[in-house]
């Protein structure tokens, strides 16, 4: 199978692991791509994947976040808290795909649901929760209002996950993007539609800076 | 000047005033209108006009809402308060116009400014006095959250009104509109972009009714 | 089942109930909602669900709608009655919405079909039926110009919802929205495309005004 | 001026004149092609253009409809009538183009001003005075609705034009030409934003096979 | 079944029959509507539907351009012959439909296939055989610009169609639909994309004043 | 001046200044704005503002960026190196924006100009100097392949602002823009267009992170 | 079947054969078409067609790039190797259909995949194998980098091809064709979403120059 | 000036010299970009510029194409004829962009006007003038039609250049864009909106493998 040539040396070289997007992918190129890892022995985790895709190969599949974990070694455990809100129970699983990734990385998580802003009160009684995290993630569809209530209340790295969720002018994630990206609360950064893996990482970059303190 | 045909029958019919369109209308036209709103007698107001376009006709120009109003009798008194709330100092021309548009129909009115979600406890501070308002006009730009805390918050009817207020993907007002029509909160109605006039004319819809019972 | 946070106390908190939307939630989610409704014995609507999405919970599916009614105690009845307009038999699922939702908030309903203006004598034919309805709520496809006529004839509050019927440039309902909110009669308020329910609970926000006075 | 190649030789083609694009034309280029049309002794129009890109050239400009004439011999006279159906007095520079237009091609006209349909009636008055038209050219922006009303009422070939008239979403006339192709009556043919010169164009393909007859 | 309520007067009012958009209609929905043609004694013609959805109605289904035709009594013949142009043979559907409609509606046709302009000759040869059609449909996807190329050879009325045939960028028939509004040549009328059927009613109209001269 | 109701007691709460967004403000309300905060004795940054705007007011304009900056005291030093990173010449004036606001917060800063991609040794030939930054924002138009590049070569967290440079397709800068959202390296963030001080906030959000360790 | 006007006198015209579009054709007309190549005994290359389309016509079906070819005779050699670059593996459908394509056509061939952006160096590291090239085929989604690194490093001509590869804002393949058309690197050209085969046409004209010198 | 850092050194890299884009230059930093160029004794091209940017520097500006040229060595004559056919006189910015930048470049040109494709006949008869050239630019606005007519009629490279001309659904370009890359012709490429000097750019890459062969 000559047209996998896997960036497997970016770990070394930014210390950040390779990430197997799945959307696109025959089960045999999962499967050749899983044996590469496992000759390395190195964990593995596929995004955006069906259960038929990962079928026979050795690990976790998630349903919830399409996500499939194949975890060798444990992993190098990163400093500090992030904290993964997000608005409904039709954006968890974005907020799942971003905590999976999480903790494959090494990081601790804590989850704060079911904060959507027509009831702005169950955003603002978590605040106290929220304050030892060193990074929040931010998953929420419809209008994508979340981060700009949060952004006004917390102070820490905020990242802004649009999700998928919602119909009419909503259906897609575009005006949760649009929502989050015209923010009037101040330093809000945004991932891709859907994007909980991206997160995920964008946490981790912020986290190593902790540790060179 | 034949191409003027003005529906001035309809307060008759469904008792709501034609309000003039200024925006591509020239001098010449306009004094023509104002002729014939003398000829009978009756109040007139023309928004998004220019200083220029209405010279040298009699009556108020207001060049911060672009409205102009020629008030000949008192306008019949509307029963309840209407509530114009709005986001930031940005938004004042569109919030003036439901503003002057609502006096010109005769409603008392209550302003709500500096109201931006990123300090959402502004906005909370206020519900008391937002109370007594049987109606509550909401301007908003950038990405037009606000409806969605003050829907999760108050009972009245909310008509919100998207201002082009912006700038990068927020230019036009497009992702405010988008936001306010994808609201979480329930039962949020929404007029496009800047028409803070059409806010006040819905909201006369509704007061109207208050009269009946 | 941590993931789900119900804003039950909304109701007290503004009187108007939490409704559930269905779109992305799991058959186990949607059971676990209606065990609590169930607990605090209220009713409980969920829209944009399947038969197979609430199978097995006691309650009444309606196929056209696409909602889930369990109805424990009647509710509250309200005052005025809500005219329901739509274009043509396409709309039907949209205007079913509305229907569902009204009944379920108390309301006492008038239907009026087949309005579309390529024939509009048949929505003139309507004027006298429709004059009791204190908000009348408008359905409408392809151009959504029902809006335009209707509001240039009868002096109520007016609740437009575009619905994703059409094909071409029409197709999911973008050009009804655009329609509706461009319109150029005086004071139409638009929901979101096919947001029938939300055009029920903005219904309900004005009744509720009417009791008040 | 080598980069002018008239298609003159169009008209004994097709029986169609070829007339001036003026918009993105120097004052050079439109004095050469006007020499070019003095030449051949035939009668030229200029669409688009300001009274400065055709200074000095003789002929007629007219500032509402931004076009330019210069009549040499009376144009062969067309049979039949032709309708200019028009919402309100922002769409008459479109509607003044295409009667501008119907004249140069040697077309009998007439003119139905102020028939917006947020008032219907005043529509429906003039169906009468419609009838002996061979064909209905309809301007409208905004929503762009009158064609639906006019198909719905008249049998006759209509050709609707939307007219950059409006403001929010409907900047530009997108919405007014979405609305027109949506149209719900039937046979109801649409011209590009603001081409009251095609339509004009298009009515004349028509007259033409009524000589054939 | 009360939320059908057909126009059938309006052929009496404009001479042009109801036809029937079947896309989101029921079998029963489309059952009912039968009868009630049945009652009267007239034909009917379904578009936009599937086999299953007329299962069990008398008539004739025609999978390529999914039209169902009962003909009860002949129709009226139309004077003049009306040309249906295309592009290939993706393009049938939709060239099919305009014809199944014409036939509807009593006029008699001729095609053109495969005029792709990529291959210009092949349209011009027809030139001569296009000559005695008194108006001409143009179907076309992909970037839609046959219709340029016949309206600067062809005198008749053009009534062009976009398809939505096309991929990446002419996904949907967009591309088309603004080519063909955009021509350079003159006097180009557009339906929306797909609508064969709007079309062959607007050639109707047209037919409809030859018989008057 | 009843219409502005600063939040400058954010600054309190979550320790982050209000800058005010001078885009559509009049030079009175800046004046007023600049009076509250010489009262507090708080220093004061302007964004997007013309030199006219703040004609009067004391304190610095750069017509590079639009930015106004009033100190009083120097700003509390923030812990580690900002990268600035740039693609060209044209992105200057928001890769300033982005200068301004750190050195306003008390940043200091590193700047890398001309990293074009046509040319990606530039880029390349930088990694040393960028190493000891703690934060990199990435200001790139046209394509906005930037990040992308530095995604894949540095560890940090990356802030990712396209800026509105370029035409045709790439005018307004959402081409950019969606190029970062999609961009193929891992965890990159993303700010609205030409927002380069959201792009400063975000970096002090992680700094002060960094002090807490 | 009369609607199929195959243009098999292109080759001899313009020397370039006709290629068969599958995409919406059925079985019955692919097997007519197969049947007129047969009898003039020329090779056949169907694009973007399912095996169920071409089951039981003589000839190979290639499942990952969905084409389908029968070889009667060898093609004419070309002078002259093409390469063809990819970013990743989910890219390789389209850059296998300009493969097949190019193969079709006489053409030489160089495959560099995995050359991604993130990883830039592994791009750079072929620079060496694709200077004997002498069209470079390049093809990528998501943001579509790849096309402005590869200009910056090789002089030959650059045909960018966008593949709908990506979600989000990435989905369709919006994003990478606007990306290699604002292309900061000079003189790429591009080809439309996923059109690989049209590459290749590209790819040899530019080859049939190379003859003629 | 630290903010330029010119990839002068390009040209020896891959033989194609670095245009100076003008666009968001200030005449200080042209100055100094001049400067360089002067010490190095280079040829100097500065696209999209006016005249007022440039003043004061030693060379030609064409207000035409709003370039300007500073030449000090005659170019490297390149091999071959490059043809640049345009659709009107409005497309002429841009042909003559690409015209003065395939001089910049040695380049030989062969210029054809008018070809619009409503009179497909002007283009035909240019077929033997065009043979001779190697590569063909196109450019058009509106529909953007003339590169299919091109296509199926020659068979050299075709590098088509959408134009800004148009207005309604053609403003901007767009649509000629769109329906460049839809062409159903063979093999054709395209380039940005208006982006005649990529063109010409482009035509080089061409040329530059004939002196190979």
């Amino acid at each position: 199978m000559n047209d996998i040539n896997l960036d497997l040396e970016r770990s070394a070289r930014i210390g950040m692991p390779e990430i197997v997007y799945g959307e696109s992918k025959s089960p045999e190129q999962l499967r050749e791509i899983a044996a590469r890892h496992e000759e390395r022995g190195v964990n593995m985790l596929v995004t955006r994947c069906s259960a038929d895709q990962v079928h026979g190969i050795e690990g976790d599949y998630d349903p919830v976040s399409r996500t499939f974990v194949c975890m060798r070694t444990a992993p190098e455990p990163q400093p500090g808290l992030v904290g993964v809100v997000y608005a409904g129970s039709s954006d968890v699983p974005v907020a799942r795909e971003a905590l999976v990734t999480l903790h494959f990385l090494g990081c601790e998580t804590r989850e704060f649901g079911d904060c959507g802003v027509a009831g702005v009160h169950r955003l603002l009684h978590h605040r106290e929760a929220m304050t030892p995290c060193r990074v929040l993630i931010c998953c929420a569809g419809f209008e994508g209002a979340l981060p700009s209530i949060l952004g006004g209340e917390m102070a820490q790295p905020i990242i802004a996950v649009p999700t998928s969720v919602g119909y009419g002018v909503a259906k897609g994630g575009h005006v949760a993007l649009h929502g989050m990206l015209s923010s009037c609360a101040s330093g809000i950064t945004v991932m891709n539609i859907d994007n909980g893996c991206g997160a995920a990482m964008a946490a981790l970059r912020i986290l190593r800076q902790l540790q060179k303190s």
